[in-house]
């Protein structure tokens, strides 16, 4: 079952409350931040001619995609189906599972979400990897059809392994054999190719990220020539993350982004060297943290790893006053460590502090809701409450 | 507001499941290990005639803790106020707060279940470590009995820095200047020394988390000699872990032991060469995941650090078949990498297979539920399912 949408976020007791009624650890979106992100990938994919697709596994908020989605995306992907059912559930029309399900009583789940975002007038679409995720997806969706009794289609991306080295066949004729799979299936569309370089995101120069996407290219273009080759044509590439997507824009050969960090701009995509094509993205998710014990070397705050994911590095100390220079260290799973530079001083019991999170995606997945502020993180005011609805969306 | 309780769990639609129905990825305990851990720690307890008090920050679900409370556990720890909460709104009646809170409106939450637990017969402890910590907690505490008409004390314990390098004084003369401020305020009761090393805990050699643990010895009982100087008591040192529990409890100075993984035991406690004197605890959680991609040089799996937490290192491949030999690499948010050991085979497309998490606790906290097993976890059937009532307890 898919968790209640996000309805009515206003009547939070925390809206309108200044940010000192927000209790720690807590994680908060900077909304002015947040919609300069938001207008500048808007414009970004404007001035390139190109789809994007908002990554909702990142924020898990239905309200959040709709409102990427008031800002010109198309939708969304996600890669979990209980993550689809979530973004269907609060409104959003056009989902897409950018991952392979195989189990046949989830791919009965996605076969009904199918059915029921196309009776809504949207659409959902999928990525396989094989043969047998091809048969079992037609299987589902006919058993899908035959209890509803309204026929539906699904859109279906054949991923192929453009160097991430996870899920894909291999760039080639291994790409045309699923798609002319799926084509003998009159309920699954062949939607195109899932094409996605997920270490080109974090490589830290310009140049790097280009010639492994630049690589990238070359095999989804054989990939495509193999498929037309056959008689299929191929409507859309669709790939990329926040830190290569200047690279996939400017190819030619992708048709759609599927960058979702841009948004909220971690810790660690912050250490990537800027493309000067790439729009300035600025930190907009904080974890508010209170420090809790001081002694002479050091001071604790109340936010460890399970307020924040440390898989890309531990977070940063944001200063909006500039007062304090101090640096994080790992305090286990409730505490932080915190030591100030050279010459500044520690802040002291009690003081309220600001992390920029190493990696938002599985740090947003810690929390129950996002608070958002309006105004600053010094002297704003919490707006609204976004509702984490596909948070712990694992199957 | 405490999650609701943990009532009724056998009427969850997975009770009386073949293991076969469990959903990936999910979180499955082994309640035949379980048990046995249980019963080994009761015994060792008991054997050396110490108090234990599980820490729930682990499991965070109160139906477990009182499971240990029933094996003879005093109660439980926690490090968070809404932790404590959800422990005593499910029925645990001995709550200590092993850790320091300084915001006013959280001492106002503590001190209100410190008078909920006296109203039901139970009772509320928490760490301190500075002067103002302690004014702060007896203000709250001041409050809540007007606003409750009943009093209530609630049992206070100096935490001392004994070699962890978090919180805590430093042993010694501070320690005795909190327990004579404690003692001036007739709500807090000095309930002891909180003296915990959790570094300790995953020295890998027995000889060296002696020899640690006999350095915090030192520490304690200097500290204890300095407060019983000035005419205090002190009832209890309380601490410990899994790593290093049986130095503590050789001591003959702790009189409580912490421990918590014990009940799990992850990988990284694995890894720990174990003392002779410490009881041979097993492997009871594990993450189910299936196979859903595959290529020539690798599987990938439907588990990744969104299942699992990686702070301790990455998931063992359990093999209860014996059949693969496979080491788990990291995939991102929702992908395991499997790669054959030499000789070794891949698991097919659809394969299920059982990881040992890393680190237990924050792993737990990812997931909304523990489906407990019994029969094993090829041939087992779902017994129970435990909320984890605390996940997300973050305040």
């Amino acid at each position: 079952m898919p968790p209640p949408t996000n309805a009515q976020p206003e009547t939070h007791p925390l809206v309108g409350q200044p940010v000192a009624a927000i209790d720690t650890p807590a994680l908060v979106v900077d909304l002015d931040a947040m919609e300069r992100n938001l207008q500048r990938m808007a414009e970004f994919a404007r001035k390139h001619g190109i789809r994007w697709r908002a990554h909702a596994k990142m924020h898990k908020s239905a309200a959040i995609a709709l409102l990427q989605v008031r800002s010109g995306a198309v939708g969304v992907c996600v890669q979990k189906t209980a993550e689809a059912e979530a973004m269907a559930a609060g409104g959003v029309l056009d989902v897409y599972i950018s991952n392979e399900v195989v189990a046949p009583h989830k791919l009965a789940r996605v076969a009904r979400l199918a059915h029921r975002l196309a009776a809504d007038g949207g659409r959902l679409g999928i990525a396989v990897d094989s043969l047998e995720g091809i048969e079992r997806l037609a299987a589902a969706m006919n058993e899908a059809r035959l209890a509803t009794r309204t026929p539906a289609v699904i859109d279906v991306y054949v991923e192929i392994d453009v160097g991430q080295g996870r899920c894909g066949v291999p760039p080639g004729p291994a790409g045309a054999t699923l798609a002319l799979a799926i084509r003998r299936h009159p309920a699954l569309r062949f939607a195109g190719l899932q094409a996605y370089h997920g270490r080109a995101q974090h490589v830290r120069s310009p140049a790097e990220r280009r010639a492994l996407i630049a690589r990238s290219s070359e095999q989804v273009l054989l990939t495509c020539r193999l498929i037309e080759a056959e008689g299929v044509p191929v409507p859309l590439v669709t790939g990329a993350g926040t830190g290569s997507m200047v690279c996939e824009a400017a190819s030619g050969i992708w048709g759609e982004l599927q960058a979702g960090s841009f948004l909220f701009m971690d810790a660690d995509y912050a250490r990537n060297e800027r493309d000067p094509a790439q729009p300035a993205f600025e930190h907009a998710l904080f974890v508010k943290t209170q420090v809790v014990s001081t002694c002479a070397q050091h001071a604790v705050c109340d936010a460890g790893h399970k307020s924040h994911a440390i898989d890309s590095g531990l977070p940063l100390v944001h200063a909006p006053d500039g007062e304090h220079v101090l640096e994080y260290a790992n305090g286990g799973d409730e505490h932080g460590i915190l030591r100030a530079a050279p010459g500044a001083r520690l802040p002291e019991l009690g003081r309220l502090l600001w992390l920029v999170p190493g990696h938002c995606d599985p740090t947003v997945n810690l929390h129950d809701q996002l608070v958002g502020v309006r105004g600053g993180l010094l002297r704003g005011t919490v707006e609204r409450v976004f509702r984490v609805d596909a948070r712990g969306a694992l199957t």
